[in-house]
């Protein structure tokens, strides 16, 4: 009954966590002499950076994440296991998988590779996250696309029921690219798509405010493409509002300072910390929580432990830290994949080098910013088309490219997002509480 | 601020319920001289067919469901409002919309069009439903997504740690068309298109029983077509068992007399109710709470207030009850708009006829049965295709015709069910319990 294809005498490599750094490593150790078990929390791999798009309802979360199985699933060396990670011994070797007096067990290993990611940080105000959601799963996008299509629907029934329209705002706290990508995706959906589908709103009035705490958005980039990026969200009807420190959240309000801005929704867009499995591994961490890692991505003391992605703290050559983005995460999974096979085969290890292709961040249809190695910054539509291409192709699976690629085009030529649903019953719920207030 | 394309002089019509019949009502009186509210509980119509496609992971929500502002977002005299009737008063001809205290309102009608639908029906034991959900909504579909997609999950973690495999045992209760659906496409998720994606167990050897109070399966359709659809089942590898009263359920067991079956995951197509909103109108009803209307649809005494769809109790010249089926809701609606028009035309109003064009019942890929008119009866490959078409044709809006139609092929070739997700937090608490128990 056992279809056994894995074998007790090789090497076992766990690897934790099936984001980009996690899949790339199991992908690239699919043929080498070992056998691999990888464990998530969640039972699918989601391409984040389009995440974005399934808040604002251009896409289905079926179309940017496919099953870890379905990846993995001729990889005859492999098995996936759906669990939550509740501890680590790193001197027996051994990773404890849910509460063992129940149905969790220890998994011994032989190479353990720890991608675990990052999640969001609320700078000691973990009350906010419930107000103002950030964006890191599939939950956490249909969760925003609820607040948002119900801000939309809660304002028609008052327009409807008073026959007078309330004034819609929308709040994103951080120009980060998430928060970037948030408040111009709010512009699109309610400039352009949802302007023919209410009677008593009118949705081309909503305010978009983005906040920024520090002097000007998508920090990480040049100041001249941090200049287009603000131009471009202006022309856009994006209320981009730089020093602007964020003081207090309550349902509805988003303070700065003295100033109490009302807002139907609340987006968080304004920072990452690494996972908690960083500080359980019980290794030196930095302050944002990722693993201290030697050159060659392992832990201090333990050659035989791997960390990889958003969890590793890196730097790169001219000292600066290695970015929390997927290109470097996708790199990491397979250079630590690579020092494995190289232990196993009596080769030396390597050092971990970043190679930086470019970056991009997009606004909103037709609105990007990119900037590719040799000081190339281009802005507007035509970095918004190498978004669309260097996403398309880097999509998992061929099938997720080609309709992906086909719902595109389709909402962009006719301005129509079918993938506007709300699907659960809080909206019953939101209908108790009284105008205005987040949730 | 506010486009009033709505005028005050002309009749209200305010319809309740964006299913196939409240929709068919609503597109049918776009261009008459009436001013048209449709409230629902949900923004999206659902094309209710397909949902057990949803449920079993080959199709996405999206692709089954179409906000009802954008379907009907041309009719200028339409608006949509998301909200929650809590109250009918037919004397001075208002519904009432949410808790007026907060923002809930009275909203008065000169025509009422009432097609609220049905609900699941757990014959006097409300406690059965958590534990054998049904299948209406979206959130059902994906619910029964995510406990038969975590059930495979936890057998696999099970099988990994204690290197032995425990069995899978689906149990479905009721083979109408909805449990005959979804044993047959159990039956196909495990037997053909997992196969190759687990290693601690064989998917294969997964358990379906299929339990029916009555002495036969899809007892509305004549006695050969249901002897056929047995066989069927029985080729796909599904235990059905006739005559088998459910007595108990509890998590992990479902009892049929003495005998306790264990059952990693429960589900539920034994029985549906009318919506409360039957009730809540003040009117005669059936004992299954079908408003009992006059042969034009209307409510006896209330030439003003139509009841359509599931809602209506109404009977075929045969004596025959009109039976729940999308197509009677379809006629029922179209009917009723063309009533209004009548009204409003000085024209006389008519009787309500069933055009009975066929049914179809779906087992599992490439397995079904068919009725058409003229007695014709077909099973298998052909009446499936018959299905498949016949689905197609119906689903609202071309793009998601294209779309399902692609994922269907796609799926088809390929074995490759890519909507097969886990989207939820739950599967973290599911490891906390004991092995095989539902939830």
């Amino acid at each position: 009954m056992l279809p056994m294809t894995q074998s007790v005498n090789r090497p076992r490599v766990v690897v934790i966590g099936a984001g980009f750094a996690g899949i790339n490593a199991a992908k690239a150790l699919a043929k080498a002499p070992v056998d691999i078990t990888v464990i998530d929390r969640k039972n699918h791999h989601t391409f984040q950076p389009l995440l974005y798009q399934v808040a604002l309802a251009v896409l289905s979360p079926a179309e940017i994440a496919s099953p870890i199985r379905t990846v993995l699933r001729h990889a005859a060396n492999t098995e996936v296991i759906l669990g939550q990670i509740t501890g680590f011994d790193l001197e027996k070797r051994t990773v404890r998988l849910g509460d063992v007096r129940l149905d969790g067990f220890d998994l011994p290993y032989d190479y353990l590779i720890v991608a675990a990611g990052a999640t969001h940080a609320y700078f000691g105000h973990p009350e906010w996250e419930e107000l103002a959601p950030g964006l890191k799963t599939l939950e956490d996008a249909t969760e925003i696309r609820r607040r948002i299509l119900t801000a939309f629907e809660t304002a028609e029934r008052q327009g409807i029921a008073h026959r007078a329209a309330l004034p819609l705002n929308f709040v994103v706290i951080g120009a980060g690219p998430t928060g970037v990508e948030l408040a111009g995706a709010i512009s699109d959906i309610a400039k352009e798509y949802l302007t023919r589908e209410f009677r008593a709103i009118d949705p081309r009035q909503s305010r978009i405010v983005l906040l920024e705490g520090g002097p000007r958005v998508l920090p990480a980039y040049p100041a001249d493409l941090s200049a287009s990026a603000e131009r471009q969200l202006k022309q856009m009807g994006v209320e981009v509002r730089t020093n602007a420190m964020v003081t207090n959240i309550e349902p509805g309000i988003v303070s700065v300072g003295g100033e109490r801005i009302p807002a139907a929704v609340i987006l968080w867009g304004a920072g990452v910390s690494a996972s908690p499995l960083g500080k359980m591994l019980g290794v030196p961490t930095d302050k944002a929580g990722r693993v201290i890692v030697d050159p060659d991505l392992t832990v201090p003391g333990h050659p035989e432990v791997f960390v990889a992605g958003d969890l590793a703290s890196v730097h790169r050559n001219n000292g600066q830290p290695v970015p929390g983005v997927a290109p470097a995460a996708i790199q990491m999974g397979k250079f630590t994949a690579r020092q494995i096979k190289n232990i196993l085969a009596g080769k030396p290890r390597e050092k971990f080098e970043y190679l930086d292709k470019g970056s991009l961040a997009t606004i909103g249809r037709s609105h990007a910013i990119a900037e590719f190695p040799g000081n190339i910054h281009i802005s507007g539509y035509f970095a918004w088309l190498s978004w669309l291409f260097i996403h398309l192709l880097f999509l998992v699976g061929f099938r997720n490219r080609f309709l992906v690629m086909i719902e595109w085009a389709w909402s962009y030529i006719t301005y129509n997002h079918s993938a506007r649903l709300i699907t659960d019953t809080a909206e019953e719920e939101e209908m108790e509480k009284p105008k205005q207030k987040a949730g």
